[in-house]
């Protein structure tokens, strides 16, 4: 099977087209489609739109507003609070960012939180975008419940990831998102695709025992990466995400789920940090080049790299060069637009 | 060899007058002493009177200073700046909680840097003292470096822990407190001093192989736990505790550091959430009713436990049972006495 090449802007006319044949509003498609490309730009496909029939599907079925629009609130002076009524987090978190950054760079650290969602995208994107915004950022996410708790066998927790990021002077934003878990689902579910065995230790049985058969464990549970240190960041961002603000925890949003492929509800958390306020004589351009010591050290030894650098990479051929799905997408995104 | 039993204020009586003697001010040995015995109380030897020698050599050799009092600064109003003047954190950390917790009950998120100051304790006493006034807690400290990143053999990062901290109604506050390497200095030192071997992944020799002589490893570097995603959480902790705030980084504080026992001079970041301001309709009750849903799932499970359950055990136990130490820590113990 080949590959089918697109620009990005051809890409984003396509997600644009079937989103909103989904039943999604222009203005709410719109955020949706930028973070899809946003993950093809950085070669990322698993976000990219690899998703858009999840999207699609959790709209199309009536499990997902498309047309409510996220209501902001100033709920304290370093608090915002978005209600995404039901909705995809990405028009909701586009929604909330002004007023986040307004009184991080007001109050020195500020946070949001965002309710009644449906995250389905990366969060890099968001901490990139803090970061270019001169600030530190921080965002968590939960999801509904794949991952056991160390001695425990049934789904407890979300893939959960967290994810971080600081400004760099000259390149793109030091950023990093990484799962609660060992593996991603999707990387679980493509080695089921393709009849391949996981490795050991992304996964147990329903029975607890390890397997390493994709099958079993997507029947059974993940685990978490570290051992009891990464389920404990699981439990942190269940408690952040969707446990400070009433939501639905993965167990309990698990069982509301159709399995449509679009995502369950749950919440997102945000904390946005002002470096100008830490800095000593608020001289940022000092600490940032402190910082890029740090990194240069790190890169300094043959084989190392920062977090982001391969998205990086790729950020500066795919505007040129584009990308490719695979054709079997193709034809799936070609029917969701109706073509 | 036989261990010596003691109540813990007869501990508490041990360290002040070690303390003291060493250099420290009777009111920065205070809260210095409450660590180690809070330490003591829950069961966790490694940073109890273990430490004392430590403590008091980086006073008596004259690197840290023992009797200069913190600076707190109102740095905007989400951020409180506690200069610890080269002194140890514990004074610091003491001096600057009201103020982080007034903030964060005013603003719904709040934080406190602790800049040059020598950390040598847990956190997770911080971030349970933050959840024992209603608050979400944060603290993240950096230390000399000993950990590689991801491809590299330099120790680039400290073994850099974080903690969080969520209230209770009926219990103690949930609270975890993790390196990001995979296993703490002094259980490599203290495998080194029984002669036995380290697990295999706890670290690597200085020509990067893998090994499980403690002496190699001493000599070489710690891993991570979770290999790329422990350092993220290694780097992101060097950025937050140090990069912020222009203090020193692990390879540079480990330049300085003459290996008396003490802690190389670093920094501390904290950051606290007030529930209130998220909860919806302010009931905070609520929200934490249904957190306590979701430990009851995790418990429900035979063989699970939360985070700092051990320790909660201990701690209702060494109030009357009081706690040992070994024979040969006790001789040092009342030879910084002086007895």
């Amino acid at each position: 099977m080949s590959d089918v090449h697109l620009t990005l802007s051809e890409g984003h006319a396509f997600a644009m087209r079937g989103l909103t044949r989904a039943g999604l509003s222009a203005e709410n498609a719109k955020p949706i489609a930028d973070v899809m490309m946003s993950a093809e730009r950085d070669a990322c496909q698993s976000h990219g739109l690899f998703r858009m029939p999840g999207f699609c599907a959790g709209v199309s079925c009536g499990r997902i507003e498309g047309v409510t629009r996220p209501d902001v609130k100033d709920a304290a002076p370093g608090v915002v609070q978005v209600d995404a009524n039901n909705g995809y987090a990405a028009p909701a978190i586009e929604a909330g960012m002004p007023m986040l950054i307004e009184k991080a760079r007001a109050q020195g650290i500020a946070s949001m939180a965002i309710i009644r969602s449906h995250h389905f995208s990366t969060l890099w994107c968001d901490v990139e975008h803090l970061a270019e915004h001169g600030l530190v950022g921080f965002a968590f996410v939960n999801s509904r419940s794949f991952v056991a708790h160390p001695g425990g066998v049934r789904p407890t927790y979300g893939t959960n990831p967290m994810a971080f990021g600081w400004p760099r002077p000259d390149s793109p934003p030091l950023a990093f998102d990484q799962a609660s878990s060992v593996a991603a689902r999707g990387e679980m579910q493509i080695h089921l695709r393709d009849g391949k065995p996981i490795p050991e230790g992304w996964g147990i049985g329903p029975d607890g025992a390890p397997t390493t058969d994709p099958a079993v464990a997507l029947a059974g549970a993940q685990l978490p990466f570290g051992d009891y240190k990464g389920a404990a960041l699981a439990m942190m961002i269940e408690l952040l995400a969707v446990g400070l603000t009433g939501g639905k925890f993965g167990i309990e949003s698990a069982v509301d789920d159709n399995s449509d492929g679009g995502p369950a509800i749950g919440g997102q958390f945000y904390i946005a940090v002002d470096p100008e306020k830490f800095a000593p004589g608020g001289d940022v351009a000092a600490i940032l080049a402190h910082s890029e010591s740090l990194f240069d050290y790190v890169l300094e030894e043959d084989g190392t790299r920062l977090p982001g650098d391969r998205r990086h990479g790729a950020r500066e051929r795919t505007p040129v060069d584009g990308f490719t799905i695979p054709e079997s997408l193709y034809a799936t995104i070609l029917g969701l637009c109706g073509d």
